[in-house]
C-alpha cells in the first residue's frame, strides 16, 4: 500500500500516520524518497481502513497494491472451472452453458412440460424456483419443500442438473439436499449470513449481481463463499439499476471483460430479468455469448401468461428453441458448443 | 385498476384479457366506454401483476387506482407516531429526534464514553452495532451479544433507548431482547425473511432505504413487516447509489416530501453514510431536518481514527456538539423540539 | 390521450381538465363510461402537456396512445436505410457497417497511416475530429478546418467516406462541405439549435446518445433533426453515466431491440468510448454486432500513447486488425456482410 | 503528479513512461526511493493525459497533486462574492439569494404580474426565460428578443435584475445586452463554445450542472468561462439524473459542502426542477438554505396551469409567499439575510 501525502515533508502528518499503521494495524511502514511523500506499507494490507487513511487531512491518496480481495482474484489462479457432470462444465473455454427452466416451480405438470423441451433443445440444467423472493408480501413465494423435490424428480427424469434459490440461511440445508447449483439472488448478494453458509455447502453457487453493486463488491461477496472453503462460486450479471426505464435493469455486458482481469470465477449472464420482456431476450442472450460469458440462463414457460411470477419476460416453448437456435450460431462462431 | 388498449373495439383482446383475469385471479371486470378501450377491474387488485398485463400485445397501458401496499399507505391514516419514552416520540410533528452513537460497539469504556457525551448533549437514543454487516470477509464484525449486552446496560444507566441493527433472523431472538429499535440496514432491506420476522418482532423497527431500492419497493419492503403484525416502523433514507462518487451516497432529500404523500409512517434520516466524510455531516444533517424529516441517525466516537468501522464519517465529541446545537437552531426555526 | 382520474363522476375536476384542454390547447374530449373516470382526447396530442395534466390533483395518470414523436416512430415506416457509397448502406439487414479512424485528426501522416490499414481491413468510413469538445479548457481541441481537409483529402485518396463531428451551428457548414456524415456528439444531444441546423444540412446525421439520455430524448432529439426535413439520421448508442466506474460508461445493448420497436432509424454502437480501454473494444464490439446494431464505430490510431485524445481507448493497427477479425465472424453468423 | 508502478525496479517501463513524458508533455520526472516504484513529475501538470498514463500496462495508480481545473480552484482564494446591486451580493455569508419568476416569458402582462408578487415578498433578480431548451420540436420555445425586452423592461420597473438562459453562442450578444445573469442551462453544461463565449461576457453567468456531470466536469466548464477572462461564475445545482423517478430529478444538496472544499464560486439551488412537483418545492428550497447554499432560483406563474412550459412545478402566488415566508425563517436561523 503507498499513502501519498499533499506536502513534502511533513512530519508531523508523516509520524502519525506510521504510529496509527503500527497501533491500529500492526503494520510496518517506511518513507520513500527525499522530499518525504509516500508512504508505502509492505505485505497483506488486506485489513487496512483504506477510507479511513483517506479521510485523514494532508493525505492526497491511498493505492493499494493488491485488490481487497485475494481468493477470487485473478492473481491467485486462471480459470476456475465447475464440472457439473460429463456434458457439462462451466467455466472452460470449449462451453457456454444454458441453464433454463420456469421462474418459478408450480406444479409437477409445468415443470415436467418445460423440462421435457428445454432438454430437448439440448440443456443439461434446470432451473426453477422453490423460495421466491417477491418485491411485495401479497406475490406467491413458492412451494418450499414440495418444489425442490419436483425440480429433483424431474431433473432426474431427463438427466439434468438442478438450480434453485436458497434465500436464507434456514433454507439453505433443504436446497443443498436438493439443488446441484444453489443461486443466491441479486437483492441477497450482500446478505452475509447466507453468503457465509454457502461457503460452508459442498455444492456450487451461483451468486448473481446486486443491483447496485460494484464490481468490487460483488467480488468480496464472492470472497465471503470462498473465505468459508467453498471453491465452486459461478458469477452471474443480470442487469444493474439506471436511470434506463424502457428495460427492465440495463445489462452491465461491459464489464464481462473487466471481470476476466479481476477474478478466475465463471461468468453467466442472465437476459431474462435485464429484458423485462420476453421478445428481446434471445438479442440479449446473443450479445451475452459474444461478449465472452460462460453461460446464461434463461426463463421459459409453457404458458408464460399463467406464470405465478415472471410472466412477460419467461419465453414460449417456441421462442425458447428459437432463441437456443440463435444462441447456438453464436457460440459456434465464438468457437464454443452450446451445453 | 385500468386496462387502456391500444386499439378499439379490439373484441378477441377483450375477451383475452377478460378471461384471463377470471381465471387466473378470480377477478370481474368490465369494459367501459363504446369505443371498448378500456377495461375496469374493480376492488382490491393487490394481487394482480400489473407488469404481465402491459406485456400483452395491443395493452397501452395499466394504471393501479392504488399503489401496490395498502397497510404502509397514506390512505391508511395520516401519521404514525412511535413513543419511545416520556421524552421522545418519533413521527409526531413537535419533535425532531436525534439517535447517535458508534457504529460498532467496541468495549465498555468506548461505548460508556461516547453515550455519556451524547446524552449530555440531549440524546436519548444510541446507537451501535453489535453485529456488522461488513463488505469483505477480512473486517470487524462486532461483539455480538456481548456487544447487545454492553448497548443495554449503557443505554439504561443513562436512560436511554437502544437501536442496533439484527443482520439475521437468527439474530432476531437476541436483538429483540436488548434493543429498543430494531435497525434493518440497507442491504437487507429486500431480505424477506429477515423483514417477516421483523414484523413478529414487539418492538420497532428501523428500515434503512436500499442503496438502490425506489420508494416503491421501499414501502412494499415496509408492508411485509406490517403485514405480520408489527406497526410500529420508521423509514430511514440514508443515501442511494448514483454516479456521484465524491460524496458516499447520495442523500435522496427530494424523497421525503414525496414519502409524506405515500405513508404515514415516520421518516428519518442518515446524514454518516451518505456523506462519508465527518465534516460534511453538519451540514447534511441540518438539511434533512429542514425538509422536515422526524429526526436523524449519526454516527460519533470519541477517537474517530481508532474506530473499527466507520472512522472516516464518525464525528468526535466536539464536532458532534457542534452539529447537534446548529441542528437545534434549524429544528427551533421548524417549530420542532430536538431530542 | 386517455386521462384517467382518481374519483368516479367528479364533475368539477371534469369539467376543469375538459375546458383547460379547449383554452390551452384547443382540444376536443369526452367523458367515456357511465363512472365518468375516463376522459379521451382524440387525435394528435403531441403538443399537450402530460406532465401538466398529471399534476392536477384528482388525476390517477395520463396516457398517450402515441409517443411525443411522430417522425422518428416506427409506426411511420419499417427502417430507414442510408447508402453511402456502392459499397455500403446503413441499417439494412444485410449489411454491418463499420466507421474507424482516430478520435482526432492530428496531422496529415497519421490520418493517412490511419486510413491506409482500417481500408486495408475492410472499412468503408473513415472516422476523425477536426474540432473536440473535451472535459477542459487546457486540453487539444482540433485542427479545424485544416483537419477536414486532411480527412476529405484522405478519404478521398482510399475512396472511404468521412463521418465528423460539428460543434456548435457555427462550424456546421464546413463540417457539411467535407464530411459524408455529420457527427453529433453526446454533450450535444440537446443542442437544440445545432439539432437544426443538422434538420437543415444535405448530409447524413450521427447522432449520438447523451449521456443520460432517456430512449425517449434521444428519439425527440431526432425528430428535431427530422422536422426540419433531413431523413437521414443514425443512432449511436455510445454508454450511459451510472455508477458503474470500472468501465468508462455502461453501455447499453439492452436498448438495442428497444429502440427497434419505437424507431426506424438505423442504429449503430460505439465501444471504444464505453470501453475507455483499447484490449476490452473487441468484446464489447462483438456483443454489439450480436444484438443486432447496424455497425460500430472504432478509434484506432497508429501509435494511441502518442494521441493527442483518447489514446486509452483507441486500437493498434494489430489489435484493430483483430478486432475487425472477430467481428466479421459475428457479422457471418449474425447472416450480415461487414463492410 | 504521482506515478505509482506495480512492480519494483521496473526498468522498461520507468524509462518508457519518462521518455513519453518528456517527449509528448515536455515534463521532467524523477523517481523516489529505492525500489523505484514512485516517479514524481513536478510543477503543472495540467495538460498530462491521466487516463493516458493509468492505461499503460504496469502502472498501478496515476495521482494529480492538483485537480485538473486551477481559476476554479479553492486553492485560487477562498469566496468569490458577485454584487448585483446594492441590495444583493451572491455568494457572501450574509445574504441569501432568492431568484424567482416564471419559467418562460409569455407576455407583458404574465410578467408583470408575476414580478410585482415576488417583488414584494422582497426578491431582487427576477428569472424568465426567452429562449427555451425544449425535449422536443413541438413545443413553445419562447419570445426570443421581444421576451429579452419585456424582461429589461418590467425588471426596471421594479429595480430587480434580471437572469435569463442564452442557449447559443448567436443568441449571446443579445442575453448580454438584456441580462443581468447570463444563464447557462443543464443540457449546455458541455457546449463548450457557448462556455468560451461567455467566458467573454461582461456579465456573471449562472452554470446549471449537467443531469450527469461530476462535480469535477461542473468545475472544469466553470473553469472555460473564468480561463476566457470572466471571474463571476455563479454555480447552480439542480437535480442529478438517477433510478429514482418520484422525484423528477435527485437534488445532490451532499455536494454543496463537497463543492465548498473545491471551489471559491457561490452556490445556488433549483428546488423547482429537481421537485418537478409545485407542492414540494418549499421543503427542497428550506434544505437546500440549511446545506448552505448561497441562493435558490424558484419557479413561479400567476396561473401555473396556463403555463406554456413548466407547468407543473410552478408556484402560485400564493404558494410562493408562503415559501419565502418559510425560507426566510430557515435563512435566518443560519444567520443570514434572506433577499
Amino acid at each position: 500500500m503507498l499513502i501519498v501525502l499533499q506536502k513534502k515533508n511533513d512530519q508531523t502528518l508523516i509520524t502519525h500516520i506510521q504510529e496509527l499503521l503500527q497501533r491500529k494495524y500492526d503494520a510496518d511502514s517506511h518513507i520513500i524518497g527525499q522530499n518525504k511523500r509516500v508512504i508505502a506499507v509492505p505485505g497483506d494490507t488486506m485489513n487496512i481502513d483504506v477510507e479511513l487513511l483517506r479521510s485523514l487531512e494532508g493525505v492526497l491518496s491511498v493505492d493499494r497494491v493488491h485488490r481487497p480481495y485475494k481468493l477470487a482474484s485473478r492473481q491467485q489462479k486462471d480459470r476456475t472451472t465447475i464440472r457439473l457432470h460429463d456434458a457439462c462444465t462451466i467455466g472452460n473455454r470449449e462451453q457456454c452453458v444454458v441453464i433454463a427452466g420456469p421462474c418459478s416451480v408450480e406444479s409437477e405438470g409445468q415443470l415436467d412440460e418445460t423440462a421435457a423441451y428445454v432438454h430437448e433443445q439440448g440443456v443439461n440444467i434446470l432451473r426453477g424456483g422453490a423460495f421466491k423472493p417477491r418485491t411485495g408480501p401479497y406475490a406467491f413465494n413458492g412451494l418450499g419443500e414440495k418444489g425442490l423435490q419436483m425440480l429433483r424428480k424431474t431433473a432426474d427424469k431427463y438427466g439434468m442438473s438442478v438450480d434453485t434459490e436458497a434465500m436464507s440461511v434456514e433454507q439453505m440445508d433443504l436446497v443443498e439436499e436438493y439443488a446441484d447449483i444453489i443461486q443466491i439472488g441479486a437483492r441477497n448478494m450482500q446478505n452475509y449470513d447466507l453468503l457465509r453458509r454457502a461457503g460452508k455447502a459442498a455444492k456450487p453457487v451461483l451468486l448473481k449481481r446486486g443491483l447496485s453493486s460494484t464490481l468490487e463488491e460483488w467480488l468480496l461477496a464472492a470472497e465471503y463463499i470462498l473465505h468459508e472453503g467453498n471453491p465452486n462460486v459461478i458469477l452471474c450479471e443480470r442487469g444493474i439499476r439506471t436511470f434506463e426505464q424502457e428495460v427492465r435493469f440495463t445489462l452491465c455486458l461491459g464489464s464481462i471483460p473487466a471481470l476476466r482481469e479481476l477474478t478466475h470465477l465463471p461468468i453467466i449472464v442472465d437476459p431474462s430479468h435485464s429484458a423485462g420482456k420476453a421478445r428481446w431476450v434471445d438479442d440479449c442472450a446473443k450479445a451475452a455469448i459474444a461478449v465472452g460469458a460462460d453461460g446464461v440462463i434463461i426463463e421459459t414457460h409453457p404458458r408464460p401468461e399463467e406464470a405465478l411470477s415472471d410472466g412477460p419476460q419467461s419465453l414460449t416453448e417456441e421462442q425458447f428453441a428459437d432463441c437456443q437456435k440463435q444462441m447456438r450460431v453464436i457460440a459456434t462462431a465464438m468457437g464454443k458448443k452450446l451445453v
